[in-house]
Order: C-alpha cells, then structure tokens, then sequence
C-alpha cells in the first residue's frame, strides 16, 4: 500500500501523481464518494468523488480568499450566509471578523460535517461556534424561500459538473441570492478553473451577469486544484471590489498566511488574454 | 510510442505527467541534453536535461514577464543585454519597445540556437533582428570584462542548480552586473520555485541583495514549470517597480497576451506568508 499514488486529471492529455502514505476513510454518502487521502506533499486531503476538495497544505488560500475578499470590501458585514463549505473553513475565516453577529450555513449532505469533524479538526473545530446556525439541507429551496436578509453570501461548494452542485450554478438561485442580499451585499462564489475548463467558467461568469450589476472574477493559486489560479466570482448590486478595503479592519492583529491588502487587490489582475474575456 | 508520456517532477513526491505525440529531436549538446516534445496541451516543448524550458503554450507568459515589468519600470531603456535566452523568445518581446537602440545577447550554447531556429522559429526569428548583436560565449567572462554600460540587464538561464547556470547566481557576478547598469539600470532574473523550492529562491534573494539597493520578488503563473506562480528578481539601484510604468508607452498597440498594467502592479502582490520572508 506505501507508497500509494493518487492522481487526478487537470486535462484529459495532463494528470498530476502524488505519493501518499494511504486511505484513512472511504465511504458514500447519499451524495457523493468520500475519502480521506494522506498523502506527503500536501498532508491530509478530503477527496470528492475523486476530486480533491481540499488539502492541508493549501486549504488556506481557498478558505482566505472566498472569505476576506468579499467581507474586507463590505463596509461592515454583520450577517453572513454559507452555502455548502461542511468542512468548516470558510466558517474559520468568517469569524476571524469580530464584527460578525451571526452566521448561517446550509450544507446538504451531513457526513461531510461527520468526516471533519474527525479529521480536519482544525477547519470543523468552527462549526461549534455560537454564532454559527448550522441546518442540513439543500441551499437551492433554503434560498428560494428565505425571508431574512444576508450582507454577504459565501458559495462554498464543489463544482458546478458535479450533481449535487449544479443548482448552485443556476440563474434562479443567483436571482434568489440577489433577493437575500442587502443593498450593499456581497455574493462570492468558486467558479472553477480558468485555464482548462476556461468553457465552464464563461458559462457560469454570463449566468452571474445576467443577475449581478457588478461581476467580477479574482484568482488564487491552489496547487492541489490545478496548474494556473484557481478563480472565484466576487458580484453585488453596488460595492466594488477596490472600495471597501479599511486598514482599519485589516490590521496586523488579523491573523491569515494568504490573505493581504496588496493580494486583495492584485487578485481581480487579469492577465491580457482573460481581460477581453471577462471584463466588464 | 503514442502516447508517449513525458514526466516531470514537482517536487520528490509530485509528478506531472503529459501525453505526448513523440520526441521531436533529441540531442547532447556540449552543455546540455537538448530534447524537443510534442506535447498534446503544451504543443511542443523545448526540453534540457530532463527539465521543461518553454512551451509553445506558455511560453508568453515567462518571456512578456521576464521583459516588460523591468522595460516598463524604467524611464526610456535604450541599451539591453540579455544573458542567455538562446531561444530567442526574450528578444522578441524586447524588439516590442521601439525605443530600444541596441541588444546585447550573450549565449553560451551554440546547439540551443540552431534547434529553436528549426523548431520554434516564432521566437528564434527576432535573433535575426538588426539591432540584434549575439555573442557565443559565457556570459559570466563577457560581464566580468564589460566596459559599456546598460539601460537593463535580462537573465533568461537555466536553473542555478543546473552546471553551466551555476556562475549567474553568484555575488560576484551580480557585482559586474551592477558595475555594467546605467545609474537608473534595472536587472531581472528568474529565480525559480518559490513554493517547493523556497530555499533556492531565499538563497538567491539574499545574495541578490548583498548587491543591489532595491530587489524584489515579482510572480507569474508558468503551468509548465511548477504547481504554483513561478517567481523572478527585480533588482535595481534607484528605480522601484511602480514607478516607471508609463501608459504612454504601454498602450492598446502595444501587443501582449499576458502583461498588462494591472498585472505588472498585481504581480509583485506576495501572499502573508512570503511576504513575511522576502519584504525589504
């Protein structure tokens, strides 16, 4: 069984091989097949159906990102809803914000939280804080019948090829979205890889402009997911991006590895052949 | 030999792997081994001593990079000397800046130029450029016995854990470099992995500084090379990196596929935790 090698595809002519030291847990769930991968390079990592959802190593950049770009260009986010994100480390790096009054997550499938909470300690840790509401179901009806009003949405799920994701990727549930924002609210959302899927991008990125006033695309490189950054979607009705930065909320007290002022800003630089693609 | 699959190595314990058509040309030249890949999603690829120098794919984004942030950093480059680059990749975006008067190139591999003529003439072509002087020889001696100053000095070698690199990473040759810059003279160098090879990158660095007044780190995204964006050296002795960038100069004529304003700025963005190491 040592050394095992896990290997995903970034292409269908390209794969990455990664040795590990083995599979500490292979289960289903009635959603998808989960594993957790000990692998050397990039420690322990939570497979999806064969995909990597997250790594110890870079879970960090995925996590920062999603959460800080949108929440540091919100003049003062109180109310924060999660899609998705059952590992718990979007839900760490929200509550890095102590302005925060309350967070509301809706994962669909609990084994997620379960398989976390056993091995990934250091993200699902969050899921017990007070502030955190926690409810199992699907984020899609959760949206569609929503009375209450969220400063930012976090979409933290897995990709929009994938089942269960699918209706996340849907200009219904970003009209939803729209409709459980506050006039200054924030949407981010993963949206894949820009460079190999470059297709699923641009379909996802047209669906989010015809809902959004304001869509913009940021990157961050993740090298557990694939060879170039890895892009998120940041859109709203009227913040943008460069506005809401306060030095004075990000201070030196505000712990993150990834996550700075100059990276907030650098990630919405496209380079010249994406730019024509995806500006505005 | 379809599919041929060509493996390179990330880090000991990562692999890529690429389907490949076949080996186009396989060589042993008196420095190096010299392959020529024909890769499926990297087209064809320029290979020595086992290790990916460009790729038709990619390779715009090293040499735009390599080229324009130090060319837009600086007031009015005139003279340039390019130290390696045999290629010729590197020179042609150079040629891209009218202004230039004349190229310096020093190449220590012969058989290098002779392959890329035949096998990647859309970069090998400007070698042939009036302005254009290509000395054979080791650049190491060439700038050691320097009598003429330039606007800005590109190094475009191999790997400094590579044989025939080696000297380019030294003290003592960074000394001649400086000794050969006018006083607003820019130098800029690739320097490697920063992310599974932070010690070559941090030793490089620091030598880097022994030497010049202002050195910093700038990044590109190179999918052929490494898992995460693939860094370089600005060095200079008076000019900062935001300084000089000039949209007169850079305009919508001005032709790129990956540089623009925005990435130039975005590009010396370092994450918290490189930050922490690399700041000046």
């Amino acid at each position: 069984m040592f050394p095992y090698i896990f290997r995903y595809e970034i292409s269908p002519h390209i794969s990455v091989h990664l040795e590990c030291k083995g599979i500490l847990h292979s289960s289903r769930s009635s959603f998808q097949k989960i594993e957790v991968v000990e692998s050397l390079d990039f420690g322990r990592m939570l497979v999806l159906d064969g995909v990597i959802n997250l790594t110890e190593r870079d879970e960090f950049v995925y996590h920062e990102m999603l959460a800080h770009v949108p929440l540091f260009s919100h003049p003062d986010p109180l109310k924060i809803l999660i899609v998705g994100g059952g590992d718990g480390g979007t839900v760490r790096e929200v509550l890095k914000h102590e302005g925060i009054s309350r967070i509301q997550q809706v994962e669909i499938d609990r084994e997620i939280i379960a398989i976390s909470k056993k091995y990934f300690p250091s993200l699902s840790s969050s899921l017990d804080h007070p502030k955190v509401n926690l409810l199992l179901m699907d984020a899609v009806q959760y949206v569609r019948d929503i009375k209450e009003k969220f400063d930012i949405i976090l979409i933290d799920s897995t990709d929009p090829v994938i089942d269960q994701s699918e209706g996340l990727f849907t200009v219904p549930f970003y009209r939803d979205c729209l409709n459980a924002l506050t006039e200054q609210g924030i949407l981010a959302s993963q949206v894949g890889d820009i460079s190999f899927d470059t297709g699923v991008v641009l379909d996802v990125f047209s669906k989010l402009k015809e809902v959004f006033p304001i869509v913009r695309i940021f990157r961050a490189p993740i090298p557990s997911y694939t060879l170039v950054p890895y892009s998120f979607a940041f859109c709203s009705k009227t913040i943008r991006p460069e506005m809401g930065l306060g030095p004075s909320r990000f201070s030196k007290s505000f712990q993150t590895r990834y996550y700075n002022d100059q990276i907030h800003k650098a990630a919405f630089a496209l380079p010249e052949h994406l730019r024509k693609e995806f500006e505005n």
